[in-house]
């Protein structure tokens, strides 16, 4: 048994001498960062000095000079602002609703949904019907939704262990909620918020209406106003909602990919990529979301350097503009990769927040896995044994799956959606260790592939 | 390879069915757990109705009644409150202390330390010197020491992962900081926090006199305190520290355990315990400290019944009196249970805070531990990966290991010392999500122990 047992071991990847060597240097890592804390100084720069910015907006922009100025300071060799056109959706003032014309509701537009200019002094007000899904909705019909609003409230599946997956369970409601509802006449819509936690804050998000022959206003509503709301239907008290908003469009506008780049000792022409994304919502400072992803990524040159690290390949700290509606950024950044040829050895993205790392989810054949997985035993020590065959990121997943090891760094995500898209995703959410740790996660996995040129098999 | 794989699998013992069975029955108490929110619901309670409870306290006593009454209402089928002798230390009124007799330090009297009512005024006031280990303390010896405030300023290491190592690492300081100062004349001492959070609450816990020829008073504090000490210091201002501290030892007084039955369907003379400490310090509110692993205790009976699984052993929740200061609850259960040849099959104990899961700390033999592990994969879908040879925990470890499976449930304790012991450990710190899932962990792990009878091989 105990023969077998080392024969699982050798085959299973664990203890060779080049991983003795290669723990030591992982650990390395590890101190650099839970003494340094640099990505924590950093993202507080990001959320205090700056603040939310969400695309096209000027802190959008002061984020990107101050990025960029970050990476200059860091020794970068080169430090490109990568032109990328943007929508430029604008809240305007704080939402208000209330219930029976006289109780308020937190509410928030969603991202991308018309105001409610074009109502009578500017509100709009209308009966409610609750669904909890779109075959319910259609069950309903024109005859019962007309005229209304609809009010979407089937929460994310507490049971599910990752949080993530919940949120995969509701958010069509947020996403097309308004499209589907427009199909039956009706007048706005309602959308319980994607948050697993019991409180007042409405969680905004983008919504899209394409395809939709009218655009009806949409607003997401706290859990505590869903549950408010959820009760004054089942009691059948009359129940209307009066709704202002004064967000909209303005025209599209330039903004960038701030893009870092430390010259490969080897091979200067391959890239490893490490990222998140620079824009956020505007109700909180997009410190979860993902001043995170970005401030770890930036960090990571540094933390190498500091263990006298160079990377053969090239390392670029890709900073991408405008996840949050509408992925322009690493369309731009794919789009461009392939029209240059560019060679992408691996990309790893940061953006499910800073809690403690748990993982790496891995795109590609069951053989590029095994060879990532080959190191597992490497990340034993940081509490990390998570290896799924797993969409990487939103942002890295533009890239070709099929010539680059798309990589996405797993955090703990318990918390994630508590402050998601709300206005409690602010810089005191954030736990430096925690934040500091998935940074060196991140700097241990990118030492392995530029050392062993991990990438697609 | 292949087929090596499933070999190792089959080995290490993967995928069997009736661990598919079990797979169910596991998701279903995590499923419970997450919706119902008992744990979280119970620690509410704990917290705010009654708050810190410190052994000897009213607070304590009203713990013990409102465990009690719990346990009654959950339809234990026995609930006793096993008499315990416990110390009454109390602090009195907050501490202060000032620096160069004008700037305040956030301070507080260690458990256990006497006060300074001797000094002229109540006030003690001497110069400091400081020291970070015992070692140094020697070296300076009693010509340098005499008369003076002995500072210890060894950090927590942050570089190591598991906080509690870097706990273990600095503890001496407070533990036995005034017994080794007292040697060479030190009119008191002083002792940076225990955390790794760089806050300004001071963090107290048990030391000790013992062995001591004098009792000299000792505070814990803050970390800002501790670097505005260390650099007036370093500045070789002339420094003295002017220290208040009003606590006193009463009387030793009783207290109870609390101990609640659920007597087994097959072997009601064999006990599964699970349990945690009721008592708390007076700081905050005992939230993660340890109202966590109480209140988780208390919900599994409830969770087992929710999906109506009944042991087979006798199941008993064990809240501990006075684990912070003299772990008298603990000895006397144990001490009982060898006078009354009770038979423990097993005992699991959480006393590590409310993050989420990662594993549990097992003591015993390698077979001992390999039982246990044959059944780890069924809670990797929960984030659980470690089950290391390992100290269970302080209450339940002192039951004799020889005959009894003492295991340690294990949070993720990234966060765990930012509140231990400090006024920060209120209920408001804890995540209902990650509470939930430990209790739902232990409540697994209990099932597979009764279930299959794991106890010391």
């Amino acid at each position: 048994m105990k023969k077998l047992f080392s024969l699982c071991a050798l085959s299973l990847g664990i203890a060779t001498s080049a991983q003795t060597e290669d723990a030591a240097v992982i650990k390395s890592l590890y101190n650099t960062a839970l003494n340094k804390q640099y990505a924590y100084e950093l993202l507080h720069d990001l959320c205090k000095d700056i603040g939310p910015r969400p695309a096209g907006s000027e802190n959008a922009e002061a984020a990107v000079q101050w990025a960029k100025m970050v990476m200059d300071s860091l020794g970068a060799d080169r430090v490109m602002l990568q032109e990328v056109e943007v929508p430029h959706w604008v809240r305007g003032e704080a939402e208000t609703a209330l219930l029976n014309g006289k109780e308020a509701l937190a509410v928030c537009a969603l991202g991308g949904s018309i105001g409610t200019q074009n109502s009578t002094n500017g509100t709009l007000t209308a009966e409610v019907i609750e669904v909890t899904s779109f075959e319910e909705l259609k069950a309903l019909g024109k005859e019962k939704v007309e005229g209304k609003f609809v009010f979407y409230n089937r929460p994310m599946d507490p049971s599910l262990i990752n949080t993530g997956f919940a949120y995969g369970g509701a958010v069509n409601q947020r996403w097309a909620g308004a499209l589907e509802a427009s199909k039956y006449g009706a007048v706005g819509v309602l959308v319980r918020s994607m948050t697993l936690l019991k409180d007042d804050y409405p969680h905004t998000g983008s919504m899209s209406y394409e395809g939709a022959e009218e655009k009806i206003p949409a607003a997401a509503v706290s859990i505590v106003a869903a549950e408010k709301l959820h009760e004054a239907l089942s009691e059948n008290k009359v129940t209307t909602v009066s709704l202002t908003m004064k967000c909209k469009d303005l025209p599209r506008t330039q903004s960038y990919n701030v893009i870092g780049e430390w010259t490969g000792t080897e091979y200067p022409e391959e890239y490893i990529v490490v990222g998140g994304h620079l824009d956020s919502w505007e109700l909180g400072e997009g410190a979860q979301d993902d001043g995170a992803g970005s401030t770890q990524s930036m960090a990571i040159p540094y933390y190498l350097s500091k263990i006298n690290y160079k990377t053969k390949h090239t390392l670029r700290v890709v900073l991408f503009m405008n996840e949050e509606y509408g992925l322009d950024g690493a369309k731009k950044y794919a789009a461009n990769a392939l029209l240059t040829h560019e060679n992408h050895l691996a990309a790893i993205e940061s953006d499910g927040g800073s809690g403690a790392p748990r993982g790496f989810g891995i795109e590609g054949s069951e053989a590029t896995l095994e060879r990532v997985r080959n190191y597992r035993e490497l990340f034993a020590p940081y509490g990390i044994f998570e290896f799924p065959s797993s969409h990487s990121g939103a942002d890295v997943g533009q890239l070709d799956k099929t010539k680059t090891l798309l990589i996405g760094y797993r955090a703990d995500n318990q918390r994630y959606f508590d402050f998601h898209h709300a206005a409690t995703d602010v810089f005191e959410s954030i736990h430096p260790r925690e934040l500091e740790l998935g940074a060196a996660s991140m700097a241990g996995m990118i030492y392995l592939i530029d050392k062993y040129k991990l990438g697609v098999q």
